[in-house]
């Protein structure tokens, strides 16, 4: 394994200010060369591809080539049902709605296990939290429950449990001790049973799925180089392949700063009242200048604005819309009380949606997951 | 948990010299107590409890009390399928057959993940030896398949794993440590494992057995004392009781020292051709003295005699056999080469008939047992 010297605590929450040490330090690639690829290939990115917010990759250009090509792929993630569905979740969902509709299967780990072992959460807790946060949130957003499968890690059956004891005999602990830092019984089984989750799909028990990406945050990276060497070390006993990788930029919080659930008044909750959100929104940091006068003058700066961060991420998926509010920013033509209340409206009504949907779907989730008997 | 300056390596060879040493350090109980309570109760001990092999417990009283009021008992135990069925493991077999007969239930684990995690031994080689060495022995040795449940660590199904990822958020790496010495992923897993084979008899899936009793060396009480507290650990989770256990010593080589499979002169194979064993019971170290003459005069030592280890262990399960034996030879009426003669015959017929037996249920063992996938 490589890149041990520097580390990203995926236990942690940190901060990553430098991307380009990701690329020069752990072999991450640039996006860019994805995107150029789809254009070859003809297929649209997502919003979130085409500006930026995905910013680098490990082998997607494969995955791609191999839909093309007509082979079965999948795409996989993992949550911890240990909390509130946030906006990074929800930028992994978006992520699994675009996948879902070029054809791809999709794979939803219930971390539980991890929930245990990390938080210490109350098992029937997590059971709740994975149903009516998680997997009603996905629902909320567009994937399709007919082609997703949802399941609790404990309560996987097949050979997956029988993935984690072999993989167990493959790395040592120094090993995941450069990537982890501090382990504990716990950190390590929860580890190995995420590389189950993104390796089982391969498995034909599970389909047979051997081309899979996993969309994640750039914080995630130590899983991801751990379950690509554990799959080349598996040759001989299993056929695995090296899983695909995307990384994305996490939004801002309303002071620029950190988004966290530490940090309830800079930071939006799918959950929270839509009127408490808007009134968050109007009290943001802008890109604007100190006075209006100023403002006409120079333009607003909207890439150092958390507001127009909103728009880029979620609130506005058409390039033109966007593209026009930035220019009027820019020349300053819009200023950033009526860009407020424009978002407001956007913030709003999103939100709305959102969690009329999610409550139609709460009970809806419960029939689409087997729960864990313990 | 206790005990851990005073480490034994389940994993290791450990020869223990000081029986006394594990009662006063590890609390186990001297089985002196249980051959009363069996009295009380009207229960025969088995040869290996009444000539002191069994040399130690824990909480088997309370089992036998469980069992003599008519609740739901088991017995059970693991093997790492790496190698040859060997005396230690026939010792463990003969245990089981005992219990069976009492009316318990047996469960026999198939430690694949084990073998593969700390012996790397190859995935199908383990499953092969499992099935035809170590399931077929113990059909030989008399266990009853239609009341014994056989399975591969790896290919358990139903909430046994889901076990294994709960127990490793309740144990720190410090503790395992303590316990098992330098640890790896794969041993921290195949340890986690072995708590899972010893407890998931007591959940409702397999049966819900709450007592449940263990025959082991006295050098495999670390995972009982590492299982013992994880039973504790999970109330409120999971309810689990305190598993007991008993200890035996192990049988000694021909030449009074360690019988290894490392060490093929002196120690007799359960599968090696009977005139082979013959030939090293004949060259095998005695109780006996320098000269016939002395030894009519003195009488020979049985307790130092490595050939009447043999009869106590497993080839006189008579006991007013054996005691005919031991006066003979402790007044001298018995010498050395009539006794040889006599053992040497009983050898023969005890391995010509185990492995005439083994032939017959090597095929049937197969259809007894679910094999791993991978």
């Amino acid at each position: 394994m490589s890149g041990g010297e520097v580390r990203i605590d995926p236990w942690g929450r940190p901060e990553i200010k430098d991307y380009n040490r990701l690329y020069e330090v752990f072999g991450i690639r640039p996006f860019g060369e994805v995107l150029e690829k789809m254009k070859e290939m003809g297929v649209e990115p997502s919003p979130l591809m085409r500006r930026g917010i995905i910013f680098g990759h490990r082998d997607l250009d494969k995955v791609l080539e191999a839909w093309h090509n007509g082979e079965p792929v999948a795409v996989v993630t993992g949550f911890m049902p240990s909390g509130r569905f946030h906006f990074g979740h929800m930028m992994t969902g978006l992520q699994l709605t675009y996948y879902q509709r070029l054809g791809f299967k999709v794979f939803v780990s219930l971390a539980d296990a991890e929930a245990y072992a990390v938080r210490h959460m109350p098992r029937k807790d997590a059971i709740r939290i994975g149903i009516e946060e998680y997997v009603a949130s996905l629902l909320a957003l567009g994937l399709d429950p007919q082609r997703t499968e949802f399941y609790f890690q404990t309560a996987r059956q097949g050979p997956y449990h029988e993935m984690i004891q072999l993989f167990s005999s493959k790395v040592t602990y120094s090993e995941m001790e450069a990537i982890y830092g501090e382990l504990s019984p716990g950190k390590i089984v929860s580890a190995l049973t995420q590389v189950a989750d993104i390796l089982h799909p391969m498995l034909p028990e599970y389909g047979g799925y051997m081309h899979v990406v996993v969309p994640v945050g750039a914080d995630q990276d130590p899983h991801i180089r751990l379950t690509r060497d554990l799959a080349m070390r598996m040759k001989g006993d299993v056929e695995l392949n090296e899983p695909a990788a995307t990384y994305h930029k996490l939004i801002r919080g309303l002071d620029g700063g950190k988004m966290s659930s530490s940090r309830p008044e800079v930071t939006i909750f799918l959950n929270e009242p839509p009127e408490e959100a808007v009134r968050k929104l109007k009290a943001s940091l802008t890109g604007g200048r100190n006075t209006a006068e100023e403002q006409r003058r120079l333009g607003g700066e909207p890439d150092k604005c958390p507001v127009f961060d909103q728009y880029l991420y979620y609130l506005v998926p058409d390039d033109n819309e966007l593209e026009d509010v930035r220019t009027r920013c820019r020349t300053g033509k819009l200023l950033c009380g009526e860009c407020k209340a424009w978002g407001s409206e956007r913030l709003f009504k999103f939100l709305d949606g959102y969690q009329r949907s999610l409550e139609h779907y709460k009970d809806k989730a419960w029939s689409l997951v087997e729960t864990p008997r313990y």
